[in-house]
């Protein structure tokens, strides 16, 4: 079983939060509660300035040294919210004296009604490096970046790669976790979790500029794997970048049995159907993701369709196909997908897995394809 | 690679931030720029109150209809925050439709000089169910929880047992995530990651109240299995709402080959010492945690070291104590851990491993010690 512990630092436009839950018969007496906490404020040299919320609470916030702002409210309900605001370079010892002198203080005046305290990490804010990744069901994720190691704006998106000191090098394309260094459970996935055999097969990689998945193939000793990748800077970061990742695959675009094709996938895939070239293997590790659950209005499913449709054409009997899903949580998209797989020129059967995906955060879907 | 999307919920007490930082040469003309947003705040019937921040930038409020107030920044240095609070029951899409017309205006009124806009997932606050964990290393998580599913406090701590959609059932004990019912990976690391051979042998369980490991244990045909867990009211969560964890191992404090010993662990080990009783296996699945990197003034490190002398003592030559560290970034803590590895009574080996347990949101170090 874990435990736990703190942590002091602060940055520039830092914000602390404190939520304290009280049943609601406490608070008749909302007058006597703030006189109980405005010698705290007093004593940190805060100026009070009450709001007139409407009928919404009392609503105070309060001003003091070095651009501190406080915001307390105490809601009707019970709810009773306080906010601290700090420049960077605050003197993080007294900004938590305080929050400590009011959370006890809080407890003594509502001695036995309360029914939760809260206090929440600080949010940094405007830092050199952004740490607050949401995941894909949008939820609040603080990770623990401590450098920004590469950005550019591709033709086709923003492209970084930052630090995390658990996860080595992690790319975020437009904002998006993609990939860490810590992430092989990612690339295992996409392949068929150690369950296929690529030895003498041929393979082709949608996307995958990371060079995760082309690293790992190479080892297995296809007869041939064909990555079409899209976006040049992501391959010159990651190649630089995430060499835990994609080790020295990314050096040269062709490789004993491998080769990089920086292009468009859906003309080579058209292309390939045309001539009617197959693999044994497809793997989709596209960055483009069902989100929208109504298909007729959203283009990306249609996209998604054609690069299945394309991808089944090119299939060997007997072949597969690979590709990440969503995130577990996103039913409705997973649901939809799912459909779609149901619609397809050719009849095709699928299997999925739930992984966790060290960097996520989140547990993810990966789907196997075949034809039927 | 994976993708995004958004979600609308917000629920009592909400916080959306967004924070845009520019290069600070913009920022003369913050009068201006204050100009240009009135007209949005205007339009949501919101009242300014301008805060005199002697000299720390521009500081205003903003108070609208339902309760609804917001905090309004712009530092010197280029930074501008914007902070907005609403009640449950809001209009979800018209305070979307106010952080869209702020981030359009901003982008408008400082052409070109943005650096990066970000806009973080909503905090609810004061909800029926709390969804912020923070990680052992003090970092904001929001976690996917839906119910709350046990809570009680024993003598010895806060027992809560939360539902998260993804992980399952999740135990927390004093506001620490222990063990969710997807936390196999956390089970198979504390037993020696697979590497070891149970069957025939004499394992001694300390803590371990969520009933996993023992689960895990009892299908590898051991001779006998000691648990010894302090707090009842664990095991009595956790046989009811943790069962993809315990099976049915809990539903009986006797085994056909374990005993659970509802008992402090200590008195326990230092009777085994004393009668000379030995086991293969020693998991200490104790939630105590060195946090502390100054041992001589945390009793904390003292328990530590009285748990491993006596495990020592208890493990056959041969022997294998297993248990769990601390989070990979908390390196003082693991290596002051480590330290009194060294200095125990009886010479000892240790290896360690890194493993991604996924409730936890962070990589995990797991211990395996032997006598010299």
């Amino acid at each position: 079983m874990k435990g736990a512990s703190g942590r002091g630092e602060e940055e520039e436009g830092s914000c602390c939060t404190a939520d304290m839950r009280a049943s609601s018969q406490l608070l008749p007496d909302v007058s006597a509660t703030v006189r109980g906490l405005q010698s705290i404020f007093q004593e940190q040299e805060m100026t009070e300035n009450v709001h007139d919320s409407e009928g919404h609470g009392y609503l105070a916030t309060f001003l003091g040294k070095n651009g501190r702002f406080a915001i307390l409210r105490m809601h009707s309900h019970g709810l009773v919210t306080f906010d601290l605001q700090c420049l960077e370079g605050d003197d993080v010892v007294q900004v938590d004296n305080l929050l400590n002198a009011l959370e006890k203080k809080l407890k003594a005046l509502l001695d036995g009604k309360i029914q939760r305290i809260k206090r929440l990490p600080v949010l940094i804010r405007g830092g050199d490096v952004d740490r607050y990744w949401p995941t894909a069901d949008g939820r609040l994720m603080e990770y623990d970046i401590d450098e920004v190691v590469y950005e550019k704006d591709s033709a086709y998106q923003n492209i970084k790669i930052l630090h995390s000191r658990q996860f080595g090098n992690m790319l975020i394309l437009n904002g998006d976790v993609n990939l860490a260094e810590s992430d092989l459970p990612y690339t295992q996935a996409i392949m068929g979790s150690g369950k296929e055999h690529y030895g003498g097969k041929e393979v082709l990689i949608l996307g995958g500029g990371d060079g995760g998945i082309l690293h790992e193939a190479v080892k297995l000793k296809p007869k041939m794997i064909t990555m079409v990748e899209i976006d040049e800077l992501v391959i010159d970061g990651c190649r630089k970048h995430m060499r835990k990742t994609c080790g020295n695959v990314l050096d040269n675009l062709k490789g004993d049995c491998y080769e990089i094709l920086v292009q468009d996938c859906v003309p080579v895939l058209k292309k390939f159907a045309e001539q009617g070239r197959t693999f044994d293997y497809v793997i989709n590790d596209l960055t483009a993701v069902p989100i929208s659950t109504a298909p007729e209005e959203d283009s990306t499913w249609e996209f998604l369709r054609l690069i299945l449709d394309l991808s089944i054409r090119v299939l060997r009997p007997g072949g597969k196909y690979f590709t990440q899903g969503n995130c577990v949580n996103l039913t409705d998209a997973l649901c939809e997908y799912e459909k779609l797989l149901c619609r397809l020129s050719c009849k095709v059967d699928f299997s999925k897995e739930v992984v966790c995906v060290p960097s996520y955060m989140e547990l993810w879907v990966f789907y196997t394809i075949w034809k039927k």
